[in-house]
């Protein structure tokens, strides 16, 4: 492989010919081998992107950086959204913790890019552009990092979680209208209980996720106030008058989403709490969608040893070795997703923790997992939604079997003749595997027409 | 010791003489002996008394219930609510998960306790009061228990909780307004970084507490959704016309909370997601506390081998063996509780997760974890703040000679010199163990004037 | 109340008269009001107990303490194992974390007891022994504190924890062996699979808690190294030679357990690895159980609209408002209990993670929360064992009409007539209602009698 | 692109025509779009690669299979091992959580790249290999996803986790060997404590990993089980007598791993408790680990307004706005892989606790989940071994004037003078601010010559 010579201030390295990152870059690439290569999400990239060109209109409009600068750092921004530069992003998510080596990977790449746009060569002569001075006036890797978390994390809320969760919850909420009237047994314990219809309970997962969903965008405006213009720890040493206000407007223009900036730039830096909680409404959703999923696989299971009183569809052969088998895998996708957002929970729990002083210096681990998260939780519901959700039916014949039969139904006798002597009825009846009627009867404590008259499931519901 | 005869639907059990409980409460006694007795914790009883009677007084506005029955139920739940009868409630947390035991052990105790306030004996001949029928009349343990988590929730995070934050919030406010003007070195990566005064550090303290009360707040709204009136499955059977709404009023009046029915009963009954969101701000506000508390001791660590920027009270000896040392010990209580609100956290989300059809039966389990990060939170913020926030000083003199020796007021040179070159004059001095100053002027860079004129701590704050 | 007059180096403190403790213990009573008082557990307190008493009788051995005040300090002790002092204890988990207080605690209680054992008063005059010079000789409470954790950590393992595990597995085992005939039906993803015998199903819970057992067991080793010796930093400063290991041995004379004193001091103050490591294995023991009784609840369910394979005892009515209804308790418990545990997991974790220098100050939080998980465990093993597994019995009835009408048992055709054709018999028989006989003779796949000859539930297990 | 027409029992489906995989897979690319694409960990397929030629060579060798057949299949899995086909597994963790997709992907891309190997076209025509009749043949995935997880765990515990947790072992204790001499101030509380030597404070740290790597050894036992052989749900349907002793046989010959066939089947499909076991001890390490990293990144902090008494290397720039700064980046990226591993820990464990009745569907997740953290854990440490540990140094200059002014040294007076007395010393000679000589001979307590005598920090630690 070909390599040119690049510098920083303690010295000179070796980088690949053909790539525009430059020492910073490089040496964090041999430094940090953890893992799989470039495991930095690109959506933190895609932030930086946002923000360098945000930081060059504003550094520009406020007198500290030349028109011609600003164009040429606009104009790499622009490549790397536009997803032309992805192989320019080596690093992995366990290098420092301020993730300042990223952010020199994006100032490096844009100076190095935009040398090679002037017609100039990289690696030799003076830069037209200087990484540290230019790419990065008004800025530390200590605002610019967070900044990028938050753009990145509410942009995929709001571009994949929040809508598809929402797509799910107008599916689940189309089934529980359009099964209105469909009696079944309620189980409580797991153990049968009164009646209740198919859309009630359908109901209660829509109303899961529509509180959930507004916890999640609760959490949305903390995550809209943007760290940067406090540079190295909160102050804003270094940056022109109004650059915080200004920078964080053009944020909201280019990403179309309402960024201001933070009114105390400590926090900002000290902390990541806004992470913490947006993950904890992603997680309450998680929880919300184990219920759902779970409970979506018990009432399909069977199909013939199981509760079997909705039909899900049959999207791929389940097993190897068993011929015929169909599995609820949709269900399983999806609760996988939620055991790894709770997990991820964690992982942003104790990093959130561990902020000393002036940084948190847990931030690349931190957006990852949200990232993830998010993504994930998008995604599985998008799955879940199209492939299982929209194709549930209740399986009319084995619903009214279960009803029909069930003990509880005693529960309407209550108010008649008293809790104790409904207890018996229903206990005899299980104990001789008769029906209530029966021995609600034989037992003299009703009439068959008072029976009929106070026992039906269609208006327990 | 004495014991009466009580009865349930599956026979007779011996209960101590002395005391009200009944039948069920006894079995359950005896079936889970599993940690320490009486564990459930008394603020869900409390919950309970606020319901029984608002669910008395609602049932005789509603014309099922009798005015001498509701008043006799009402006058149990008072004494219960003046803490009389904390002697009656010997359930444990770990029964069954959906707190039907302690539910019948409130019944049981209004209903013998209403007998002998009748002058009546117990355990013997009929009952003013049925347990089932009259003091449970128009509810099931699937909707009181999640109520009276609601109740004893909002209760103990409105009168504890974040009462108690808000003081600490305060103080710490009121520190960093006094200390605005103090100068001290800042830090990143643990490592010296550029200035910010005292008063802007604590100011980050402060923004934590105020986003997480913030959040904390926001979840209320959900805790204040009340289940009472879904009975055994959400539908609401055995429940007169308006039920539920009428007896929301009524807890709201009683609790002077601003608690309504649940919109959705079946959501009240299968998931807890109102403590898993509330329980998620406690969470937050754990993390930020964690930051705060450990910072502190970390800036008041010493006395002379330490950081020893700002002075804490001496509370206590500190040591058993080391004479004279002094310890931060509330930031280390503090600390405690935050690591134990993060264990909870995972108790309550693993409990959420595993609702089953029309029931989540890990009831108990997330009411007292969430009981407990409540209390301890508002309990060590109580304390952090009277003992260690109150008494928090500058130490002027140790603060001023870390500031006066930094490198990386260096930082103020970027915009003059180019970061190249104050890179450079940084690691002279380093090497070198001399000032800025001595070096920036040795190598050309700056006339000793433009330092002094350039490099001010107060200005780069 | 009336009040006297307490010393130490901080100068006076008003204690309660009748108590024993001395001004250390009601500095941190009023210091630390952090949730319910005495919250420390007494199995902490009892560890102490132990290890007082054998360092009172190394330093005797060893030359540096007169038999006179070794017998005093051992007389004190033996009331504290007899629990007649548990009173003297009033402190909370929530003080300083290396339990300095609760050192004292026991320390000062210690002196004052023992003055008046010799007929002297307490508060005034010379002291027979003094709490720091004498009880605490040759201690610090940054050794004492993790000694007394490991006690009580490995008592509450060997007679609770692990004997009542292994009763629940013994029961389980009886189970597995009266119940090999009993051919089931299969289930994976919850769908209907190839038959076993209940006998096999229950042997996997078995080896589950086997492997638990020896998971648990492997961490005695490192439970069993003791901190004693280390005093304040791990040097071992201000004791005699010899000391570590001959306060090891008597503490292991007087527990019965195997103790021996830490290679390595160092890590025994400033980690708690023991704890995590051995609570590790309790998490995965709790996962474990939380699969075991989640699957005993589901196989029980019913009574008629669940799956109802087995049958278990019926401890206590399960609805308030459903009259007769039984409910999985036991099984709900000890969920809780396990849920508890994971949670507890995260918190000890949280601790662990969190030692500084020579000290980790999460020690009363992390032992709070191990003994509280080994005792839930354990007491709820005994009480699942007794009110539940003992009284599992197979459903003969419903497991043969499951078993019978399972369309896997197609699977046996596999290696016959091929995995397709096999499926396509199974999809055949799913959408027709029909057999999986009648369909695999009419798509003339195999003649009845090779059916009969080949597919035989009792020969797939 | 071009595709060509796969089936499977559900019907045809179109693939890429330039891929060996067949209709299952490509049906699971379809229905889990969830996440990045080929997410599943290559570890796994190789896990696979290894079993399926374990079992075509016993199966050949039990006669169930012919020898043509055999090495066909030996063939392609030896391409897999060698990393030929990596582009040929496209499919995403998550999916159906027994695995059974992947499960497939291996058998159709074996039973494709056979058929091009034997110069046969695929998607046409009879294929010489059967996907689930001759590549799965004796298998189901449910015993083979869980085996090549144990297969997959065990080598990246033995081949990078363990020897480079290790190697950081080993330098740590050559370390503390070289400063065992170096007295420092000890540090308890962070505030200053009695003296100890830098090899010593080292050397906990040294017992902290031998500790941890003896736990995760004591896992493997548990991890060197393999399911293989238990086929659908443990009962070993379909496979020849003899088979899974003998397939568990060459893959321990294969990998050169002590894999043996585990004694009960049940558990080692329902349950992924070696995994939850295993992880749990990484979890341990990633405590210490933290508490290490932690340590010496506050030792390392300064370097003027830090702790500064240790040296790190200077890897690269530490800041893009703080010229001449240089950050303890490797401890960083050290901690955050430890919270991933905690957060990790939760997601298995949530996993684990989940399976239902014969199978957890948790297993790609987990897998996933434990695969990382060994990974990570493992490169971080080489890293860290590399970049950091290696480099430590002392800062002699720093410790000595530390140590020299340190009031704790006065703990040595304890058992000259009594704790009350050298208490009152030191206070006043922190309120002084003087040394602890000046006022002990002051406070006339000692004469110039005892101090000198007694306190000396060297005999202290």
């Amino acid at each position: 492989m070909k390599y040119r010579i690049e510098k920083d201030t303690l010295g000179e390295v070796q980088v690949p010919a053909d790539k525009y990152w430059g020492a910073q870059t490089e040496r964090s690439r041999n430094n940090f081998k953890i893992g799989p290569s470039a495991s930095m999400p690109m959506e933190i990239i895609m932030g930086f992107a946002y923000l360098k060109k945000s930081a060059a209109f504003t550094n520009c409009d406020l007198g500290v950086l030349s028109s011609e600068k600003c164009d040429a750092i606009a104009a790499v921004c622009d490549e790397i959204l536009e997803r032309k530069l992805d192989d320019q992003f080596p690093l992995v998510i366990w290098q420092t913790g301020s993730g300042t080596q990223s952010n020199m990977n994006v100032n490096e790449v844009i100076a190095n890019r935009a040398q090679l746009l002037k017609g100039l060569e990289i690696g030799t002569g003076e830069s037209f552009l200087k990484a540290n001075d230019d790419v990065n006036k008004s800025q530390s890797s200590n605002d610019t990092f967070p900044t990028a978390m938050h753009i990145a994390a509410y942009k995929v809320l709001s571009e994949n979680t929040i809508p598809n969760i929402e797509k799910l919850r107008d599916t689940l909420n189309n089934k529980s209208n359009a099964f209105q009237k469909v009696v079944k047994i309620g189980r409580t314990h797991l153990m049968d209980a009164t009646p209740l219809t198919l859309g009630q309970e359908l109901s209660g997962y829509v109303a899961q996720l529509n509180h959930g969903l507004k916890a999640l965008k609760n959490t949305l405006s903390h995550l809209s106030e943007l760290a940067l213009g406090g540079t190295a720890v909160g102050t804003g040493l270094n940056t022109p008058k109004g650059y915080d206000v200004k920078v964080a407007e053009y944020i909201a223009q280019f990403t179309k989403l309402p960024f201001v900036t933070a009114k105390n730039k400590f926090e900002a830096l000290a902390s990541h709490d806004a992470i913490v909680e947006s993950h904890g409404a992603l997680k309450q959703l998680a929880i919300s969608l184990n219920k759902i999923a779970n409970d979506i696989r018990m009432l399909a299971s069977g199909p013939r040893s199981g509760i079997g009183e909705i039909l899900i569809p049959e999207n791929e052969p389940g097993s190897s070795i068993m011929p015929g088998k169909v599995n609820p895998t949709q269900c399983e996708a999806l609760t996988m997703v939620c055991a790894q957002v709770m997990g991820n929970d964690v992982a942003i729990s104790v990093g959130g923790m561990q902020g000393h002083y002036e940084l948190n210096v847990f931030k690349p681990m931190m957006a990852a997992n949200f990232l993830q998260s998010a993504e994930l939780l998008g995604d599985a519901c998008t799955s879940f939604d199209k492939h299982c959700a929209q194709g549930i039916e209740p399986n009319y014949k084995r619903i009214k079997e279960l009803v029909d039969n069930s003990l509880m139904l005693v529960t309407a006798l209550n108010t008649k003749i008293g809790y104790y002597k409904a207890a018996e009825i229903a206990q005899t009846a299980h104990k001789n595997g008769t029906t209530l009627k029966e021995e609600a009867v034989r037992l003299g404590y009703v009439t068959p027409e008072e029976f009929d008259d106070w026992v039906k499931p269609e208006d327990m519901v």
